[in-house]
Order: C-alpha cells, then structure tokens, then sequence
C-alpha cells in the first residue's frame, strides 16, 4: 500500500497538490471526507471540529515552578475526543489497505509505520494571500491583513496539533521527504513531478 | 541565463545530485573549480582554503554585557579576504551568462538578482554517514564517530558562511525552492525529476 501525506502551510495549494497528485496517481483521496467521519464517530458538529481543530485547540495556562511563571500547554476535553476520533479515522484509512493521499490531520506522524511518502508545501506569504484572494469562498471578501491573521492562526493550530502527536515539528524539513515551495508557481505544472517523485520514493521502499 | 543552486548537508550527495543535474541538462557545472579560483585571487593554498571554508571560518570571542557573558563571533582577517575571492568569483561565473549549476559557497545568496532556482539537498545521519564511507576517499578510513564529527563540524562552518551572507538561516526551507530529503534514495534517480522541476521554475520565472 502506498500513502502519500500532504502536510502543508494555508494557502499554499498543498490541497490542490495532493488533489493533482491522487488524479494523476488514480490514488484515493481523503481531506474533508475526515472532517465528516470525526463528525459521525465524536457526535460533534462538523464546523464545530473544523473550528476546534483550525483555531480552539490549544491553549494556554499559567504555571508558576519555583520563581518562574511559565505557560503550560492544555488540552481541553472536547479536543481531546476530537484529536481521538481523527486519529482513528485516518488508521481506520489506512487500514482499507489502498493506495491513498491524505491531506494533513497528522496523517504522516499517525501512520508512519506504513512508511508514506511526506510532502510538505509551503509558500511566502504573498502568495498565500493572494491564492486566499483568489480561490477561497471563505477569504475573497476578507481583508488582506485579516487574511494574514488567519492564515497565522491556522498554521499555528497546525504546529499546536502536530505537537500532541509527536516530538518532531510541524513544518521541519527533518520530517519529510520533499518539501515544495509553491511561490510564484502553478500546482498545475508541479503535480506531475511530485507525482513522478513520489513514484520513485515507493519504487525505493518496496525494494528494501 | 539560468543558474540552478544546490546548498547540502554534508554527505546527503548533493554535490552528485548537482553534478547530474548538469550533465541532464547540459548546464555548465561549478564547485571544486570555485577553490582553484579563490586560490588565484587571494594567493592562499587552494588545501588552506578548503580548511578554512570547512572549519575555521568563524571564531568566538568572549564578550562581557552588563552582567551577561557572551560570544561574539568574529571573522577572522584570512578568512574575510577568502570570502571575498569566493563572492567574486561566483559573480564571474554568472556574468559569464551560461546556464550553470552552482555547489554551495552562497551562491543562492550572491546570486539573488539572478532569480536562481535554489535547492537544498539534506538526509538522516545515518545515511549521511554510510555514504561517506562508500564514496568519499578522505572518509572511507575513519571511524564513524569521526565521520558524525566532521560532517557536523562542516556544515556547522557551512551555517556559519551562509550568515556572514546572509541574514536568512542555512537550511532553513523559506529560502529554497525545493528542499530534497534524500534518505535512502539513489541519486541518480531523483537527478532527472529535479532537473524538470527546476525546468518548470524557469519556465514560469521567465513567463513573469
């Protein structure tokens, strides 16, 4: 079985990547398909996850150790159920036993022993504002600064989850194979290579 | 003109990965011959140099602050005349105006106006280190603790260069086009997708 997970920054196409890439692949293709089954399996509304997993996560309270006051990072419990339940999801993905791509929701840490081909994407934030502008329902109208807002908080709610689930950081290039700067580029014209990289990734693994 | 850039950890086959780039896409090829040039114009020995880039480019000198003891770095008055025999002629190579490829020495950096494509070639210790002792002649016989040594020790002066360039951190992905994990990969395979990846890049640059 061979897994490709897309960890990216938002705005950077790295949905548009992992869409192109499934395509030309003829992969399966999970994104918000996960949302969907959290929602089912955690009895929760699906916005409220999408809420709680984009912005609500983590946070933060005081504690005082010695002298020092320091912040220690919480989880609440709605989160905790939340982060549950997408972890199953994706296992109970992976345990279909088909060719896959996952876009984000931790995907390469929690199915590492299936050894997936790691992409990371990511661009300047120009370009991610200016993608936000173009193609996103949700940011056309928005602000560009109010984009810049967002476009912080998600990704940090990005790194928060990653950081629950492992030691390794979010965006690290340590962490994955490939790491793909969209700036200024066309997904269009990179999926074909990616495709063609991960290909030779799996050549590589199978034949160990 | 276009100029690819391959900055790399020490031991991931950067240096091959840049070499067979050239030979796909019949780009001129740089890096030994950047030591020969250094060594014409500043009239050190070309073994100094190699020396001096690799390991003794920045020292630290104790600083007191107020209260607070810390290091300044300080380059040395050789090491300033090396680099700048290495920043000029890097500048040659490119007002030459051939397609090249250029290994390390900043030239994602010198050559910014350029538009290069930059690539940052990394891998795991481990593989870092079993391919010293398969390719390289200076490595074959040491111990592999020495290797972890000198590998670290290399790209400690290799970060250390790229900040007198530069403000921007060595290796850190936001300043390349394309960071290449090569752990357990044959470089021969992964020569011909990065050399069209770098195709598309400049298909697109020069289409701005």
């Amino acid at each position: 079985m061979k897994i490709i997970t897309i960890s990216r920054e938002f705005g950077s196409g790295g949905r548009e990547l992992g869409k192109r890439m499934s395509d030309i692949l003829g992969y399966d293709y999970y994104d918000r398909e996960i949302i969907s089954a959290i929602a089912e399996k955690s009895g929760f509304d699906e916005n409220y996850i999408k809420d709680m997993t984009e912005k609500k996560l983590r946070v933060s309270i005081p504690i005082s150790y010695g002298r020092t006051m320091y912040y220690e990072p919480y989880i609440n419990t709605n989160a905790e159920k939340i982060l549950a339940a997408q972890s199953s999801t994706i296992r109970e993905i992976a345990d279909q036993g088909r060719d896959c791509v996952i876009i984000g929701r931790g995907a390469d840490v929690i199915l590492s022993q299936y050894n997936p081909v790691n992409i990371f994407v990511y661009a300047d934030m120009d370009y991610r504002v200016k993608r936000c502008l173009k193609y996103s329902e949700n940011e056309k109208e928005m602000s560009e600064k109010k984009i810049i807002k967002k476009i912080k908080e998600i990704d940090s709610a990005r790194a928060s989850f990653h950081s629950f689930l492992s030691e390794s950081k979010w965006g690290r290039k340590e962490n994955y194979n490939l790491c793909i700067n969209t700036t200024g580029m066309q997904i269009k014209q990179l999926a074909p290579i990616a495709a063609e990289y991960a290909k030779i990734m799996f050549t590589k693994k199978n034949s160990k």
